[in-house]
């Protein structure tokens, strides 16, 4: 018998500090790709993701995210970026760009949005103008790039491994 | 005009030292998980992963990642992991049981095997006979598990950022 022994459906973990991550999400190409994001920031614990669009979220793959977090439908994201700058976040972009931060160094403020580019197209001028800040994920090898999903888990695993660290302290 | 310009393609970073993680998956359920980490992979600079099955890795998803990693076929993983493991590679299990480390406090050794779990069975117990460690990801929300993709992105990304500020130091 190994040391180890699988478990299933452990409860997750209750924070000392609520989970202050907003997610900003363009009308992506694919709504698997919205879907797989709204998993992952469920177990994530974010409280909120804003979508632009109608897509449908395919609770197929989302799974009971959708009961645990809200998801707020606009038409675009710079009219809510701007409302939740004044509300005092920091709007972080996850995107290559001529001033993108290394993710591995990057220091995320606890009330931040982050926002998400589209898989083709990135994020638009319009959005770009609003970052606080952009970040990038460093390539080692190829594809050149990241599939957006996978590229915003890991964006979401590295402020819950700052967050969690703050949850701990306080 | 913004002060964060969008780039797209730039080069992949050259790493100081070569990336030693070797990754092994079990027959997976999804191919399109399959392909998805080995996307992921190839971002991460991973040059070896081992698959079970004969699956074919939809070149629609992987990407290039195929023209930059070795895909090496097994029957089952056991065996190779032995192999492995005498080859002075630590085994590693992305999985919930009862001895898991905590992946926000785990420190990688650079020679390290990531084994996966199977969607819904997790890993075998032959596999987990085999394990150094076992590592698991905190949940703070709904679901209360990762998709396998996603884990495994997130686990390659924490592999990577401990990696790369090795390569800086050396």
């Amino acid at each position: 018998m190994s040391e180890f022994i699988h478990l299933r459906h452990k409860p997750y973990s209750q924070p000392a500090t609520p989970n202050q991550l907003v997610l900003a999400i363009p009308q992506l190409r694919s709504n698997v790709n919205l879907a797989r994001i709204a998993r992952a920031a469920g177990c994530c614990g974010v409280k909120k993701i804003i979508a632009c669009g109608n897509a449908k979220i395919d609770p197929k793959i989302a799974r009971d995210s959708l009961d645990f977090l809200e998801v707020q439908r606009k038409r675009s994201l710079p009219p809510v970026l701007k409302e939740l700058k004044s509300d005092g976040y920091r709007i972080v972009g996850l995107e290559q760009t001529t001033h993108s931060h290394n993710l591995h160094e990057y220091q995320f403020q606890m009330k931040s949005v982050l926002v998400i580019g589209h898989e083709r197209l990135g994020m638009s001028e319009s959005e770009l103008a609003l970052l606080d800040d952009s970040i990038e994920i460093p390539v080692f090898g190829l594809p050149l790039s990241y599939n957006v999903a996978t590229a915003t888990a890991m964006a979401l695993y590295e402020y819950c491994r700052q967050w969690a660290q703050q949850s701990v302290s306080i």
